[in-house]
């Protein structure tokens, strides 16, 4: 449980807030890459963190990411022409290049100086992992490229979706790290997702529905290891890696690609939900790439043309009774993605977390606020925070069985932490 | 006309308010019987009096009405699983029964008494009148059930539906109680709606339209009685019944079975219009029924799978300009009941009285809020409130022809508080 | 840039605030005549200056404009029955005159003298070039009838569309005196577009894109002159009279009609873009007509049945990148309208002025703010209003060629202020 004034303060992330100014110090999943796919092609309107953006590629294949309004009247510039190195606004004319400088002002003699005085907000990019980051922060502490796995694997190793949440972008996170949700709500899709299924993994999480979770810190973030019985003396772990500010990444099934997870505010009442399956070690098939598009696993069907998941709040997420009551589904939803998103978006777009009472299965959601809340506090005073540096975010999620007597943080260590190119460690 | 601090009194329903104090008094209608068909079916999102709730039957046949979010984390119980004697939370499979106790909590173990302490706001509910009706109030003061005629005819007798109007409960319960315009607005539907033609009482109601409002107390309510001339020194009575806090009859026509409503607040902006008709001592014909079905007298047609008229503020209820100008309809818009709808919804979704002109044949209304207000004083003042007793509720509405010098409270009594099994007293 | 404060002041235009004082000065816009075609037709639901009203044709022909809800209990007269000289309110029959007078209110004994203190809220109405005019100010400062050129010419010369524009009006009439968005913005439409092709002036627009900007006043308002080069010792002179408080004139090119708008609140986040071609001295042609009609120029197609831009904002205006870059319109939209609509609205429904740069060629829209403002503060302290008689509303918008040394406010008189039946002065 929260006060009103805890809430207020972890869910907003505009500028000048506590959040907003935190999250401003990391690297910004803003687009795919294929959505600004050539030189000179149409921009695209982005919202991060309550700014309105607008991305672009110029003539020479550089990624503008400037605020949408000209600054001379306040016209859209999704509306402009993308040409000769610069977006122009169509209504005067007025051209702005990927760096926000004004480069052309026909308004207004050259002589008179104001062009050059003309800057909009621009924020510097990077193109890693099929995705287009931004950096929204202070210059001087513009952080490394990520380090993290999937980012850095050939683009044959991955498959990168993202959708439109219509929550805040804490509830979302929180169903990311909650390992103990699977056991219910994904119980059935688990037996028959393409994605999911032959592990025996999915045995123990159906016969042990209430596992001991154990967070441990570590660089770049939290392991939160969800503890549960195996066979003969042996435990079962999954172990969700939490990197700040916003990463995790599922514990794997059998041989099945890893799934990671980006959540991104778009404002305080939207997120987008980064959806990732790599494999460390070798190039996805064909059969799993097809069941990612087809929405299987953690991705989604779309409405045509839009981020916006077919099932959504407008249509009770094709809400399917006869299914839930025959067990196809357990909450009547269709695909792992929707069943976690559907429940999200019904706590409203923003939990009122001064109603909630946590049990000891929500130890990772407590440690993960806290957390959150003590690095944005770390950041505002000029202290380091965790999660920044490429080599703090090299960790992957792991699933194992151990013997009772050794601890997951030992037990786990060269699944957590393993070099590149191999398999991940998983039951 | 009112004070803004005096509508605002009476306006508002949700917990803690004067008036949504007071209506938590009464049992309250919240669903078709219908809707919960039989054990273990999908659970129905409920709201009332600006309370969201959700509504289930479980294996045994027990009606649920709780809390919509469950108490761990917020998620709507509307995605639940009903089943096994309880309303299961899809998230994490927290567990509920009728009574809002969580019966299982697999997140903790049991010996942390975690579980005992858990439990979400449950009301008491009773099937009566094929309507599931519930009680928000004090447990202690829970009246007995309704002893409204309709409820308790034999089911044949009686035909309910709910149709959801978009505006405050109040400028509708005025409508129900206002003989007034029936002489204008329903003018030309009673010659053709098949529930409504063939009475002396329409020629009356045409020829004389400024009828004298006399409204007398009755022990459940007031008695609205509207008086106009009718043939050598008589008076033509219609006298409808208001039942504290909120049920309304529509004096009869001829052989015609009697018409009733219950109108109550879903929030402060939009309420159910629960529209029943029944006939004291026979069976409703089949003809009957099949008007009624397809959106005769006081009911509507459907935007199929919803309680939303089909004809509605988003297709301005289909007015029928060329019907208007021949008569065929007074307003434009096709039935009774979405004649009084759409002028009610068109007021705003809460009318301002600031600025009405109530008149003599407002006398009614007049009483009826004063009477609404001085009850929910009464009930805040800790005193007996009016209309709570089965007994009290027993009462009819009557249509008669009485000699000038014959008070209807006399000459119309064995009309208004009949025997049951006995026909109504009609013109 | 303004502040916040002058912002407020200038947008705001509901009743009692300074504009919507000032604006209640002139005579109005509020319909076409046509709909109101007829003795006893439907009402039309008219919102101006944030006041919502209804209109009709009351049984000899007069105009009503009178408040939307009915003095008594709030309905909406939309609904009423317009027949016997009077709009009577389909709910208690309560009946208003084109005044606003309250002629039948059969819910009351005439005795009684409440009829005769029932009164709406009535504006006087005039018809006047195909066009029908409020007046929303105080009775004894109502001026005489609009003395505009287009209103004052025979019908066959004259062609009048509105539009809805989802703004606030002013970044409408910013745009509509705004002559240097047009060698940008409208650059390729103009060398396509029926009703503007075949002008030398084209060339001119085309070439110099940094007109110069000079204002001069006139009696009714102001000369926004707008200076590029031409041939050999000459400018071309492009004049675009603002007629207070919220005409524009386009100048002419070649012997096209000459094209006009009127800018008026709906609310402060909705205007009217009233849109009239016009020849003083002709009758149009069909082949003008049918282009007109077709939604070239300064007119639009619709969303059938409403006043909606078929091109809106909930389909990105039918935004078409490929025309956009293959050169077919400059900003991707069709049509001259909607390309200064969209991008209108796309500043927000009210732009952010505290965020703009002007710059020289904004010096009309400076003149213009400048110049709204002393009026309405003028209109406050009771002082004369510029463009209020019908006298000073003779002027027309002109294009010129003239020799370096000669200021238009001389060589362009004669274009400017030219008798009735005389072509416009136009390259």
């Amino acid at each position: 449980m929260m006060t009103a004034e805890q809430s207020e303060q972890i869910i907003r992330t505009g500028p000048g807030t506590l959040m907003g100014d935190y999250f401003r110090r990391y690297w910004i999943p803003a687009l795919h890459d294929w959505e600004l796919p050539e030189p000179d092609c149409p921009p695209v309107r982005v919202q991060l963190l309550g700014e309105k953006m607008v991305a672009f590629r110029d003539t020479e294949g550089r990624i503008g990411l400037i605020e949408e309004f000209c600054a001379h009247r306040g016209v859209s510039l999704w509306f402009g022409r993308n040409e000769e190195c610069g977006l122009r606004c169509p209504y005067h004319g007025w051209k702005y290049d990927v760096n926000g400088n004004c480069t052309e002002l026909p308004s207004e003699p050259e002589e008179t100086g104001m062009r050059s005085r003309i800057k909009l907000k621009a924020y510097p990019t990077i193109e890693a992992g099929g995705v287009i980051w931004t950096y929204m922060g202070p210059p001087e502490l513009q952080p490394e490229p990520p380090g993290l796995e999937w980012v850095n694997v050939a683009p044959e190793r991955r498959y990168v979706t993202k959708r439109l949440q219509e929550s805040n972008y804490l509830q979302a996170i929180e169903g990311g790290i909650d390992s103990s949700h699977v056991s219910f709500l994904h119980g059935s899709s688990l037996k028959r997702d393409p994605l999911f299924t032959g592990s025996r993994g999915n045995i123990y999480n159906e016969h042990d529905k209430m596992p001991i979770f154990d967070v441990a810190e570590f660089e770049g973030g939290l392991l939160i290891g969800a503890r549960r019985n195996a066979d003969e003396g042996r435990y079962y772990w999954r172990i969700t890696p939490f990197i700040y500010p916003w990463h995790t990444i599922i514990p794997p099934r059998a041989g099945h690609p890893l799934g990671c997870h980006v959540w991104v505010p778009i404002d305080d009442e939207n997120c987008w939900a980064w959806s990732i399956n790599y494999h460390p070690r070798r190039a996805l098939t064909e059969k799993e790439t097809g069941a990612m598009k087809g929405g299987a696993g953690i991705h989604v069907k779309y409405v045509p043309g839009t981020f916006i998941p077919l099932a959504n709040k407008t249509n009770d997420y094709l809400m399917d009774r006869a299914g839930q009551k025959a067990g196809v589904t357990f909450s009547g939803i269709e695909g792992i993605a929707m069943q976690d998103a559907s429940l999200q978006e019904s706590m409203g777009a923003v939990q009122d977390r001064t109603k909630e009472h946590l049990c000891s299965t929500d130890n990772g959601i407590i440690m993960m606020r806290r957390g959150l809340l003590k690095a944005a506090k770390a950041a505002r005073e000029g202290k380091p925070v965790p999660g920044i540096t490429a080599a703090s975010q090299r960790v992957r999620s792991c699933s194992i069985e151990l013997p009772y007597a050794v601890h997951y943080t030992e037990g786990a260590k060269h699944g957590l932490f393993a070099p590149p190119d191999t398999d991940p460690v998983t039951v």
